[in-house]
């Protein structure tokens, strides 16, 4: 039988028998057919700082262009990956949704992930997966205060009466982004309208050719 | 902030605080774009029984005729997931492939997920994961005999040779399917060629509406 496919042979930590499919069909060949560059948008912030707010906006403008987008975020990520998950495996979730989208990118969908993610170290190990200049890292900053004031899931209440614990912000730390593509701030002391900060991610990907073949 | 997604309160296990985000972009909008109907494409049987090299030669074909296809296979989801899973690990990288799978369908993508996924109650899973008529069972019916003589990764000789203990086939069960949408079968004893393979399964999709919005 004719194998239709490249092997190539690599050493993945214990696993000398993993090889990886280098399928006929390559990135820049899906690239070509969406007429765009596939690539990981990763939103990070408090809770209540609009994170999936965005990503929903953002998807709507970008598939209203005739573009191919897709919105990963914890709750959609931990819907049939394990039903026993707690909130606070709010990390694992994050785990499992570098390699989603990475894979996403790859199959040429621009994928927006909004998590917490409030290390950076675990957003740098996500950078790290993607090649170059497919990561796309945008910060929602935006204060604490303002966060829990909105508290749209009750979740800061809850976090303050003990009853959910490491929640960030409250007993677990945020590190905000040292150097990121895209910051997301206030206006006059307000949210932006979805619509604008959709806009200006929309704008970066045109501007730095994400939206051409 | 005007709040643009519905949020589907829902209680999952022991998390009563994890929500679906139904984003305003739903899967009959993608469709539309897309001119296709997502779906998960799940390629079973030996190893060796060229799960592979049919996944790579559909997705080439789907391709070439426009359609948004993307492959995910036991091994590039090992990649990055966990480096030291071993090869008997292919159940893990099984379980994560039905979330990634069903994702990549709820997004468009006609996703063609290749793994020996040997044992039915976890192929069922899988099936209940994904909406009605979105997952497509296709068992490649090649006999153990045929697999282990071609022995492409030389994996069979070291099972018999006890390097690799619970190998499918050699001291683990496979359970073919009872009824599944696609049944693979040599031709005269061999291997068909890819392209009639390939062929086989597009021509499924075609009769049973995937190939259009």
């Amino acid at each position: 039988m004719q194998v239709m496919e490249n092997l190539v042979r690599t050493t993945v930590g214990m696993s000398t028998n993993i090889v990886w499919h280098e399928c006929s069909i390559g990135k820049l060949e899906r690239q070509n057919l969406l007429m765009q560059k596939g690539c990981v948008i990763w939103i990070t912030g408090f809770s209540g700082s609009g994170k999936s707010t965005l990503a929903s906006m953002l998807n709507r403008q970008l598939h209203c262009r005739g573009h191919v987008s897709y919105v990963l975020d914890g709750d959609n990520l931990r819907h049939g990956l394990n039903k026993d998950l707690s909130f606070k495996a709010e990390d694992r979730a994050e785990n499992i949704c570098r390699v989603v989208a990475k894979l996403f990118a790859d199959a040429g969908v621009i994928c927006t992930a909004s998590l917490i993610s409030p290390y950076r170290r675990d957003r740098d190990a996500c950078r790290a997966l993607v090649p170059d200049s497919m990561f796309i890292e945008v910060f929602m900053d935006v204060p604490l205060k303002v966060c829990e004031e909105r508290d749209p899931k009750g979740l800061y209440k809850l976090a303050r009466a003990g009853k959910i614990k490491g929640f960030t912000g409250i007993d677990d730390p945020y590190e905000p982004p040292m150097d990121c593509e895209i910051v997301i701030q206030l206006k006059d002391g307000k949210y932006q309208t979805p619509k604008a900060m959709a806009e200006q991610v929309v704008t970066y990907l045109e501007e730095n050719g994400y939206l051409k073949a």
